[in-house]
């Protein structure tokens, strides 16, 4: 709990109405997409400047009490519950995009911007930002810089962090650093930009960026490609690869999700295909047509039972969405959907879908596969019902196996989710001792106290090693 | 110096052939591409695999003693130079390509092999390696991690850290790790792999790398433009990139770049011209031959007196060869040539090579200026003689302030270079007492012993900063 007088003291620095800990405030924030992960903060604090974070982490640092920035809180992998209490540092008046700079085509912008307002503002201004996590109309800035968000354009343009020239950063003692700028080559010391993107909010708080802007691609094609059979989709994704195309989005979907998808969408996907890709070129008019062309072969070599061209850009958008409702869609189903990102070599994707399927069978637990199959992220979904215990505990050894599966294959147990508390118990697989040896040092380094989201990304205790019962 | 009981560990690790300590060996390692940083090594040990190089890092932990590692020491920021002595680490025996992974765009590779073998043989599989600095036919891909390097495909194409997806490195304590693979997306723990890329040896040694491939582009041009003024070059430079197009290449030469390469290249380049801009478009057909049609018509519009477009492969070949000798061709016309490497925001050429000029006039010293406009990344180059004690004082003063006004244009004092011990009294200047102090946290928990090129990046004393006499 925080005392009465550091409450005070909070209020001189934000004023009494960023100062929030009714039951209801706290409620609010004790949780966010992930579900399992509920744990109430003491506080919610609404800093409206650089400052004034910089004041609440000093002392939040005299004080030892735990220190949880947040956005929107859209992320899967519980990053954002207070999970050891202390402060939800909520970013919604550190909202402003504060410079376009068109000869530099870089963007510098607040924290709390959301991600798809961003987007928008820098298209109309005949530019692009590629980073598009499927949250994006929720999600901020922030929170997509903190977990270092993918989404559907990662297989052409990256992801955010590819996005990231410049930081302000408040550190663990108050400190405010910059790191970058605006410029495309700098190797003055180490890299702090790209290790504060994606470390979770455990390393510092970022409190503005200076974001990386492409020109707008000219034209965009959507085609969705039917399959009877999954091996056959998945190694079209390998084979447009090898044929030297890289597609802007390359999604799969299972018919599970397809037929989730379509019930809340109803915009007439074809439910009766087995697995359906969903795929996009941008780029100059003639470039996309030829490589549409060359795709629309290839899936047809691959036996696609057929290949839709979307009509018209309203046409391409709505698919597109619909490919973004997937987690909305799925949610219906059962009263809880956990949503995992094992991330595979894409040459893996079809052995990858097929292990999860097997694994599915073999705990007896429902499991949708959708995903970005162009880079290997692919999202297995689990609908459930958190109060069913017994079936709960085989969900939970279904993903464990499933992320075995994935390092086994050469890959992560999060592609772009992130670690939070949920993948810790995992992360060791991955690493190794050493590997997470190396990072813990790096966070006792930079955050002694260990007040910035503590109990993410590093476990208590690493799980016991499924061991693989291969078929 | 190393005791003679060391050295004989050292021989029972890598045997005799690969323990080198004559007078001769170590006066071969003592100095790197860099003029002023010359220091002695106590041995050079050529490891032959990973296994080796951490059985000679865990000794030298244990008996304190630097590491040096070590490719063809072409690096320009005295990096390789080993200033506390130690062991220089040579990697001419792990040299091999490993794999080439057509389907999932990767290669993996040795840290000694040549950055050009690599180019040429990726490209002869129809991919492409894009991080091309001008060293490249002598460079090594772990120099080329170690430092980040940039090159003439920046702009479009970006650095060596975008496309190192995994690394295997060897610990300060000789423990082994692996980071990332062969993913697009990995968010498992901190971003280890672009923390050690740039780190210049100083977290760790790279003993293998998996980099990322592009498919090759099918198409090339390039262009020329001349001008009689070197602003009107520069703000061309800013125009291409705000009418939305991003050139592969955008290289800028002042005049006396331009007469000491075609002196040395002698291929008709037009040395009346008081700058020229040296353009590389590629892609696909029709979009490289729009692209260059707007390109020639912009540089028209900013008054470029001519613009001649490469007939053929070989001549935009033999242009493109002559741009990437300009160290060697200035360095012809001196016995010392300093190449630094401020970089600015594109917007900020025009300021910055103007100040270039004005303060090598103030300090009355030979400067001449070329390097990769597109990306604000340019190379003031000093040619001058270090026996003259007194012009040298004038040179070291002149490049300060050269460094003070990068900064204060929002640049960095090293774009590609690295920081090494050359820009280390300067880094202070850049990142603040805050940002060095982050950095240092990082350095210690990684390399308790300071053992890993020991010496760089940190100064024992930074400078004190000029104040900026603006005319």
């Amino acid at each position: 709990m925080i005392s009465n007088s550091l409450k005070q003291k909070l209020i001189s620095i934000v004023g009494p109405e960023n100062v929030e800990d009714s039951q209801s405030a706290r409620l609010v924030f004790s949780y966010d997409a992930t579900p399992l992960y509920q744990s109430m903060p003491d506080c919610v604090v609404a800093p409206r400047n650089t400052e004034e974070v910089a004041e609440i982490v000093k002392l939040c640092n005299e004080h030892k009490i735990p220190i949880v920035p947040r956005g929107s809180g859209t992320n899967l992998s519980g990053g954002t519950s207070p999970v050891n209490g202390g402060i939800v540092l909520h970013f919604r008046h550190m909202n402003r995009i504060l410079e376009l700079d068109e000869e530099n085509l870089t963007v510098t912008v607040q924290p709390g911007v959301i991600t798809q307002h961003l987007i928008e503002f820098v298209e109309r201004k005949g530019l692009f930002y590629p980073p598009d996590p499927s949250s994006m109309k929720i999600s901020t800035i922030g929170g997509n810089i903190s977990e270092n968000s993918g989404g559907l354009r990662g297989l052409k343009y990256g992801v955010t962090k590819d996005y990231v020239l410049g930081l302000e950063v408040v550190l663990a003692n108050g400190g405010i650093i910059r790191t970058g700028g605006k410029l495309a080559k700098d190797v003055a010391g180490y890299d702090l930009t790209k290790l504060i993107v994606g470390s979770e909010g455990t390393l510092g708080i970022v409190t503005e960026a200076t974001l990386k802007l492409l020109p707008k691609p000219k034209t965009k094609k959507t085609l969705l490609a039917l399959y009877d059979d999954i091996d056959r989709a998945a190694e079209t994704v390998s084979k447009i690869i090898a044929s030297r195309i890289i597609p802007a989005t390359l999604e799969f979907l299972d018919q599970p999700t397809l037929k989730a998808v379509e019930d809340f969408a109803k915009i007439g996907l074809p439910t009766d295909a087995k697995a359906v890709l969903l795929i996009e070129q941008d780029g100059d008019a003639e470039t996309v047509q030829k490589d549409m062309e060359k795709i629309e072969n290839i899936c047809y070599e691959q036996h696609a039972i057929s290949v839709q061209t979307a009509k018209s850009e309203q046409e391409a958008h709505a698919l597109s969405a619909a490919r973004r409702s997937a987690l909305s869609a799925l949610a219906r189903l059962k009263p809880t959907t956990i949503l995992e990102d094992a991330t595979v070599p894409r040459s893996q994707v079809a052995a990858m879908v097929k292990a999860i399927n097997e694994i599915a069978k073999k705990y007896d637990v429902t499991i949708a596969t959708f995903g970005h199959a162009g880079d290997g992220n692919l999202h297995p979904t689990c609908t459930t019902d958190i109060r069913d215990k017994e079936e709960m505990e085989r969900v939970e050894k279904a993903f464990a196996e499933i992320f075995e599966k994935a390092i086994e294959l050469g890959g992560t147990i999060t592609g772009e989710h992130g670690v939070g508390q949920m993948k810790a118990p995992y992360l060791e697989w991955q690493l190794g001792e050493e590997g997470i040896r190396v990072m813990k040092q790096i966070k006792q380094a930079l955050d002694p106290n260990n007040i910035l989201n503590p109990g993410k990304i590093f476990a208590k205790e690493t799980r016991k090693r499924v061991i693989l019962h291969r078929s």
